[in-house]
């Protein structure tokens, strides 16, 4: 939770996809597609989640391994079904459309989106952020959430635990891109809620959750035991 | 998390099982059990719920049944393995010791503590809340929560949403109990961090959650999406 959302970008309009005039200026398409994440995506989300990190100044609790994301996330034999557990998002960018997809098993649906830039996008760490798919296909970001539960409610929701766009895509649509493809999905399965948390000083992460209609709850505070504090209690006399 | 955890009892000293000297007060056996809660226990956790959102004012947010809790929290025909989604402890009170269990097969074993208490519980309720396992065992409490997980850790956690005690077992350490609980759990499956939250007007529970070991985090706010504004998003052209 305290590398949770960084602030997304503050609400780009979205841009129709309808014919531009002929007056208007050239615009270059990207096309993004959201799919699952899978165990061969770890070493890009390993750098991903580093570079959160350092975006919120909190590499000193920065632990990960590839090798341990990869054991949690994705644990073998068999990992459990989307949405059940642990979840992935994975953000890709393409100068060309991306070939239709068969169905996933879990039934989703990578989803698709052509954004028109008034500016092609520099992008000095496409080499290491190069989709495991191959290709042109560059990693941009991720969401990872699982599923929570409301008593009230009687219902299971989705908490986000992670949003992150890599910093020469920020401020175009694909956070939003991101939070929609989340909270669809829980709109989809009939589920109550989505919840995540922001820093109390991100103004403008917080106009872009409540323009998506999200509240943020001023009186409830976050309490965590980690560490050795935790440690204590795994020998301790009940 | 509207649910979340009410004030749990702030710090009782927990009484040592030592021999009671001759000259002290008679002191009243009580003796605790914290077990798994399975689908038998519907009915109890629904009356819990309903008393916990009349105490924290939030009935109008309580629409909970009991089928839609059995539905969700133990989805048949084969409901998840424990701590692998939502769990539930249930906290029963007996004046007589527990039969010996048998070692459930998720290598969870009940939690056993016996309480000496100055005076003996009135409860008024005691008929409505006796326990599915039938004699003199009452439910007096329970805890709900799941996993989550952290990205920087590469490690899951616990989640608690609900703690909860009935008020005529409140200050007496079952709250301690319950929350020691899930905490020993998680520092034996080698888990990072457990985390909830609390209002922050809640000074007593702060105070205790503190002597436990735990973290406030000042800045973080929860945000959430539900209702209508979330319901929205299932048709969102993204």
């Amino acid at each position: 939770m305290a590398a949770a959302a960084p602030p997304p970008p503050p609400s780009p309009a979205a841009i129709p996809e309808t014919t531009v005039p002929e007056t208007a200026p050239p615009r270059h398409p990207l096309f993004a597609r959201i799919r699952l994440g899978t165990i061969f995506d770890v070493p890009q989300l390993h750098k991903l989640i580093h570079q959160m990190a350092t975006y919120e100044r909190l590499t000193d609790q920065f632990a990960a391994t590839e090798a341990s994301l990869a054991s949690t996330l994705f644990p073998s034999p068999s990992p459990p079904p989307p949405f059940t557990s642990f979840t992935v998002f994975i953000l890709e960018v393409s100068p060309d459309p991306f070939p239709p997809t068969p169905q996933d098993p879990s039934n989703f649906s990578p989803i698709l989106k052509t954004f028109h830039l008034d500016l092609p996008i520099e992008d000095s760490e496409k080499e290491i952020f190069r989709s495991e798919i191959g290709g042109d296909v560059v990693v941009a970001g991720f969401v990872l959430f699982f599923p929570n539960y409301s008593t009230f409610l009687a219902k299971p929701g989705f908490y986000i635990e992670d949003l992150f766009v890599r910093e020469p895509y920020r401020k175009k649509g694909f956070g939003r891109m991101l939070f929609t493809a989340v909270a669809a999905q829980a709109a989809k399965m009939g589920y109550g809620r989505v919840e995540w948390v922001v820093l109390d000083w991100n103004v403008n992460a917080i106009q872009f959750y409540e323009q998506m209609g999200a509240k943020v709850l001023p009186d409830w505070r976050v309490c965590r035991l980690t560490g050795d504090a935790l440690e204590a209690f795994a020998h301790l006399n009940i």
